[in-house]
């Protein structure tokens, strides 16, 4: 097998074996060995699943081997779960049965300090000595959605497929990460890597890997030290144009820097360099976790827009004004209507009212009677409008007590004769706490991502537009 | 009466009125005029009503008067609800019964251009030859949440009180805020003033008068155009070490203050001059609602802190890394740990663990067996730790079928023996929607404010941190 061949064999084998080795599968509940082993069951993989323990001849039903190299069958992969000092041996049986890839959830390595950064250099020789792939250690490891195999010793929610794929250095905030999305984020996942201390196994092979993943449209990376940062930019490069990489790299600062050397032994890069290689390769970068998740659901939900002008719709005349102010803050620009839109909407449209883009729908619905009507036609006159590029719609719930005041979006939706929007319109509401929740699920149902002001509506827009203009409308964005 | 005498009662009518002519009033569910009334009568308001309706005897079985000046008692203030060209004339008859104050909600004046600009100028002329104050027009007005007052035709949740007060231009907005804030936010209200075309009362109007309102701690402001610019600044220089003022002001940008003509008739100011103003005068400024949201909160439930110096107490490393980054992007001080904090802590930190400030609370739960025993631990001595002036608590939420991990906070206070923090205490928490919701709702009942993120965390913390390097600790943010 080529070098190559085998390179991309191993990183498949993270994502998609055959077969795997557990390694300190136990029945004790408390421990993270049988939570794993639950995850690989509940989830429903369907490779070869070998328990590795000294002590049990079964565990979960499962047939149990003492060590590795032991196991009768082909062994594609190994998830080890056991002591720090323990895992150099395994790593010899693994060798020894020649196995593609580990993936260590154990912490105590570099991350540690002292005998830990040992303990790191010796996985290290051994793997390269018998051609393994390590990812980790001190990580929850794997996920992928569309074969249930995991390499998690975290309960997870069972997940639902979708387009977004997640790189995430530290396996804990991975999969608190992972129960945020799958319970909060209209979107399912495909592929999760939690990469801990990234010793072998980087950012770049995972994304080299999702390159070809014909589940993947959307990745997002969470990194607080990259090891081979040219290696990186140059794959994105390759990876931005087709799918959008959307990254959250933090130890940008001083003290954030000493506190990732001990959290994962990351090395800090100054961070106006990386910032300007990440712009170079076409990297959208996140400052925080809200803009991370915000830009990962605008692109996995949206389809690419064809400039920069916004045009939006607010019921209320403040979010007309704010909108205006956050177009302008994010170097985008308000559509000037086209004259088939003034002139639709004029008619719509008391003497008094003032037409223009931002659009104040209140007045659309003082001379049409009511709300639904208004976005009706303010939506579909944006939507058909060429000179609008993508949409915001924000709008304010209040109990008025009258029907007059209500919109049912999917009617709307239905009316206008679209099942999805066909140019980007992102959502957002002012309003009570179930009224907002009900809105965001009507129009997670139509497709539509929601967000929790205007403002954010807006980022989320320049992150589209951005990456519009930098790779064009030609990329894959929607399927 | 002198001219600030009467000025200070004219002012006070606006909240606390004894008696209210509602004109307008109508059963008509579907109308402004029905719904105004049905607030009054639901929240309980105890002065006395007038509805005034020239072709009705009784509206809401409240006895119906054709004009204003035909009602026999006093009438301090009245709410107008009419169309635009019928409101000189009432005006007119509420000079005539030398009211105090009008709340015109009525729209299709400055705002509209033309012959609105043209009413306005003559309800302008008929309130300065009477003496008679307006808010207006073109808004929801006025809501007194400790006394039931209130001129809103936006149909309310009933509102919880405290200590936080709210002036909006733009009803709307106002309306549709309130609703968000009493559903999501752990905080009361107290006075509520939407102030529309701002032609007479303004901001800083209101804001002298929760300058001596017992039931006002903190000052939320929503303005798009401030008209007297320099008393605005004045009176808040003289407000702010009393009471934090933390303003969202629009119109910022030209696309902004272009789409602010439109809405309120608001013109524009060099948003440098605005901010440098606002600098001086000790006003903290946000730039877009989440922030506004987040700054009102810290500051409704938070004690003054004594420094800068943040303590981190996160459950996963790359909360440590991101919150260090946060704390240096938004001037705040890493605490360095006392002697006393770091002996207690190492005795509850494995070997391998590196003790340090962000701290990683899994290392203490390795140690001692179990989250919440960790959680106490480490709260106890960040709270204790004079080097500590504020905290910063990250929790992740993992489904790990165990009851190691789980944490009881109210256990955990009481345990440290406390009933609220007593430095500022912020948390957040990464989870599932359901874990999320339960954690704030446990969190705001022990009185620490949450955020969606560690990042608004840190924000909301140089928020508090700025205020009181301004000012010191002996302002009543606490009662």
């Amino acid at each position: 097998m080529s070098t190559s061949r085998r390179f991309c064999e191993s990183i498949r084998s993270l994502f998609d074996p055959e077969s795997v080795a557990v390694v300190g599968a136990t029945e004790n509940p408390e421990k993270p060995g049988y939570l794993l082993l639950r995850n690989l069951i509940d989830l429903g993989y369907r490779g070869k699943i070998y328990p590795v323990n000294r002590g049990r001849e079964t565990v979960l039903g499962l047939k149990c081997y003492p060590r590795v190299n032991e196991i009768p069958g082909e062994v594609e992969t190994a998830v080890i779960i056991v002591p720090a000092k323990e895992v150099p041996k395994i790593m010899e049986d693994c060798g020894d049965k020649k196995v593609r890839s580990v993936i260590i959830c154990s912490s105590g390595f570099g991350e540690a300090g002292g005998d830990g950064a040992k303990l790191e250099k010796m996985i290290l020789e051994i793997a390269s000595r018998h051609g393994i792939r390590i990812v980790g250690p001190n990580t929850t490891g794997i996920l992928n959605t569309y074969n249930g195999f995991t390499s998690s010793f975290v309960k997870l929610s069972k997940p639902v497929r979708g387009p977004v794929s997640i790189i995430a250095q530290t396996g804990m905030f991975a999969s608190a990460m992972l129960e945020h999305i799958l319970t909060t984020q209209p979107y399912g996942l495909s592929k999760v890597a939690g990469l801990g201390n990234k010793v072998d196994v980087e950012d770049s092979d995972i994304l080299e890997y999702l390159e070809g993943d014909p589940d993947t449209r959307v990745v997002a990376i969470y990194a607080e030290g990259i090891r081979d940062g040219r290696r990186f930019i140059e794959v994105s490069r390759r990876v931005s144009p087709k799918k959008p990489i959307i990254i959250l790299k933090s130890a940008r600062t001083r003290s954030g820097g000493r506190a990732a050397e001990t959290h994962t032994g990351s090395l800090m890069v100054r961070d106006e360099i990386f910032d300007a290689a990440c712009r170079a390769a076409g990297i959208i970068r996140a400052g925080d976790i809200e803009e991370l998740l915000d830009y990962t659901k605008a692109f996995a939900m949206s389809p690419p827009p064809r400039g920069d002008r916004v045009g939006v719709i607010a019921y209320t005349g403040a979010g007309c004004v704010m909108s205006a102010d956050a177009i302008e803050d994010y170097g985008l620009r308000l559509a000037e209507l086209s004259e088939e839109t003034m002139e639709t909407l004029r008619t719509y449209t008391p003497p008094f009212g003032v037409l223009s883009n931002p659009l104040d729908a209140e007045l659309i619905r003082m001379k049409v009677g009511n709300a639904e009507e208004s976005m009706k036609l303010s939506l579909e006159a944006f939507m058909r409008d060429p000179n609008v590029n993508m949409v915001s719609l924000v709008m304010v719930g209040l109990r008025r007590g009258s029907k007059i005041w209500e919109v049912d979006f999917r009617r709307v939706f239905s009316k206008i004769g679209m099942d999805h929007p066909e140019k980007p319109l992102v959502a957002t509401i002012m309003a009570s706490r179930e009224v907002t929740e009900e809105f965001n699920e009507e129009m997670a149902r139509l497709g539509v991502p929601t967000y929790p002001s205007l403002h954010r509506n807006i980022r989320a827009l320049s992150a589209l537009a951005r990456y519009h203009l930098k790779y064009g409308t030609s990329n894959n964005l929607q399927t």
